[in-house]
């Protein structure tokens, strides 16, 4: 599928075929796309949990207030990030590169993120959100639809997939293969009301 | 092109040549695409500034610690969001919805948002993000490449295209003809490293 063709058809889906399944090479093409995401300095810091398990996922319909999609999609993935990523034996993002590129680096990378928890923070929230537009635009090209999701007990939801300390849930994406489509969009705001020249 | 083409091919380019321009067409098509990158609740709360004024370029250029594809780009957009959209006339947003929706809407945004600044502010960072990627893959697609950038002096940013209160930035997007290639990809972790069933 085109690129601006993928981007017109995606639209948030929240009514899910209950028995459609998404092949395993489709879903592994999907996430190696979506591994192709820029991260800033290569930190590579998200982490998706795939639901596979039948009963964490109706755990998770109750922690997204028993939103249907999630029981009723092929696939749910829940976007999170560890946001001590860059701490985490940084090198291993530059193993590819030589080691003067390295040495200067590092010390970037400590100057940029040292005891910046909102730094941290909204790192996390802007990486996922890039990884997801992948993902929903790879997903769309496979065939399948999706549903971004930020409606959910956060917190619920950090205990049914064990989130660990340091580690923030972006948000959820539902996959599968819609059975009712989308309404009309919303109420587009015209370009000339979201750009500006130069200042606001 | 086509969407995996897009992504592969997408990299964050450094250096540009200084003399190309993107043309208008192609810069309507790229932003009319970024605004079909999905918000939660469609709240469409991005801004986007573009720098078309030498003066102001390099003074961005400045904010950022002198990087030279800044000047060098063809464009030079700053992603921004006002996080306070949720509350400002937001049936707009779903103008096309009949007054049942609206209604039932109207509330939800609410309880989602008031006295939550970290929810706004994550919010804005997401919806950036995904936009962004919108952004870049969009360039690509019309044979130019991008650079994302959060390498900079946001309060000086900030200065520069006099950010409202309730106003964030998010990233900063550089856009142009490469006149060097990217270096191959720094170290990519493999997806067994990223992703995880059910649980950490």
């Amino acid at each position: 599928m085109k690129l601006f063709q993928a981007i017109e058809q995606r639209r948030a889906i929240k009514h899910f075929e209950p028995n459609a399944k998404m092949c395993e090479a489709d879903f592994t093409q999907m996430m190696n796309a979506v591994l192709l995401s820029p991260t800033s300095y290569n930190i590579q810091h998200w982490r998706f949990i795939r639901i596979t398990d039948t009963k964490t996922r109706l755990k998770i319909k109750e922690a997204a207030w028993g939103q249907q999609q999630v029981e009723d999609a092929s696939e749910v993935i829940i976007l999170c990030a560890d946001t001590q990523a860059w701490s985490d034996r940084p090198e291993r993002y530059w193993a590819n590169a030589d080691h003067q590129t390295q040495a200067i680096l590092l010390p970037m990378l400590d100057t940029f993120y040292t005891q910046k928890p909102q730094t941290q923070r909204d790192e996390a929230m802007r990486s996922c959100g890039m990884a997801a537009q992948t993902l929903m635009l790879s997903a769309k090209a496979l065939g399948y639809d999706t549903c971004p999701m930020i409606g959910f007990d956060t917190q619920a939801m950090a205990d049914i997939i064990k989130l660990p300390e340091g580690h923030v849930i972006s948000m959820m994406i539902t996959i599968g293969k819609a059975n009712k489509a989308a309404s009309q969009r919303g109420g587009q705001l015209p370009l000339s009301q979201v750009l500006m020249d130069n200042s606001y």
